[in-house]
């Protein structure tokens, strides 16, 4: 494409380096920034340059932090024996967004998939096998996506784990119809999981 | 929701500003970039730094210019005497695409909306009446989108156009069945001006 002037057509190939943004996106995205005013503008590209620099990963659970610890690490009121053990930041936050869990984390960075090639080596588990080692916990309760690579991957620790102290509780989140579900439109899998692993009331 | 970091939030904050992009979209960025190597992000900030204070606007045409005058305003192998009157820079690109069209381009810069408030005095009319009076202009081309909208503008500017000067020749680009589209599922308003609007072989 031909664009108008070197500085849209620089904007707009930075922009679309991101994740689900293609060049008719960050085009857009780059004439809606030319039309707004500087001080509207600056602050986009601020942050993003401070970003790398300000943002830590915290040294205990791998999470984003500000300071050395992220604030849930810090906090001696969240339970100090229960590791809930995440893929991504996101999850961390989404399940923060429950407000049902008051334990700590762990975040993977990733989930093992061999079939891509992303080994175990790839994601955080040394720091989490040193915290079982190191730390008061009793339970390690998994919450990874249910697929094949998440499942492989709680199998994967729950053996190491069990290796260092067999007597850690390892439990997963339940799977099953998603509340406001309806029977009829949940597909064979989840369904059948709901009948095998169904609670007694 | 409560972010694990203040510059993680600040980031988000500032991207969900751009259109298109809420808050779940701009964690999924903020988080990327964290991922990426700062010699990958710094750039992307950069860029938009510059965006504003190294595009100009065409004086000519209104089109985004890295110079006073856009490069097809600049250039003299276009032909000097046919007007294309687009919405938004976006549409100067989707005709240079074509490569169908030698002529010069006006960017309005939006079209007139009565209902939203957006009169004629909010876009670039004052500056395509100028031309008309000072340029060797013989025809007037609108490619404007076919809305309400876009129609109203064109019959605005048509008049006033040909109370400067009534020689010049006005008209619009055609609307019918897209290429390579099947009859039965275009809808009733484009079949029928296809058929008011048949063209002669």
């Amino acid at each position: 494409m031909n664009y108008p002037s070197k500085i849209v057509e620089e904007t707009v190939q930075q922009l679309s380096k991101l994740p689900g943004i293609g060049k008719k996106t960050a085009l857009r995205l780059t004439l809606f920034m030319l039309r707004q005013p500087e001080e509207l503008v600056k602050p986009i590209a601020e942050s993003i340059l401070l970003l790398k620099s300000q943002a830590k990963v915290c040294k205990k659970c791998c999470n984003i932090a500000d300071e050395e610890v992220c604030f849930i690490c810090a906090n001696p009121k969240r339970e100090q024996h229960v590791i809930c053990v995440v893929k991504d930041v996101q999850d961390v936050l989404a399940i923060e967004n429950t407000h049902f869990y008051t334990g700590l984390y762990h975040v993977l960075g990733g989930v093992i998939d061999p079939v891509a090639g992303f080994g175990p080596d790839k994601i955080n588990i040394p720091q989490l096998l040193q915290r079982i080692t190191q730390e008061p916990i009793t339970e390690v309760i998994f919450a990874l996506n249910a697929t094949i690579e998440g499942d492989t991957t709680v199998h994967y620790l729950a053996k190491q784990i069990h290796a260092i102290r067999e007597d850690i509780k390892i439990t997963t989140i339940s799977r099953g119809i998603p509340v406001g579900g309806e029977l009829e439109f949940v597909d064979e899998t989840t369904l059948g999981r709901s009948l095998q692993q169904r609670i007694s009331l």
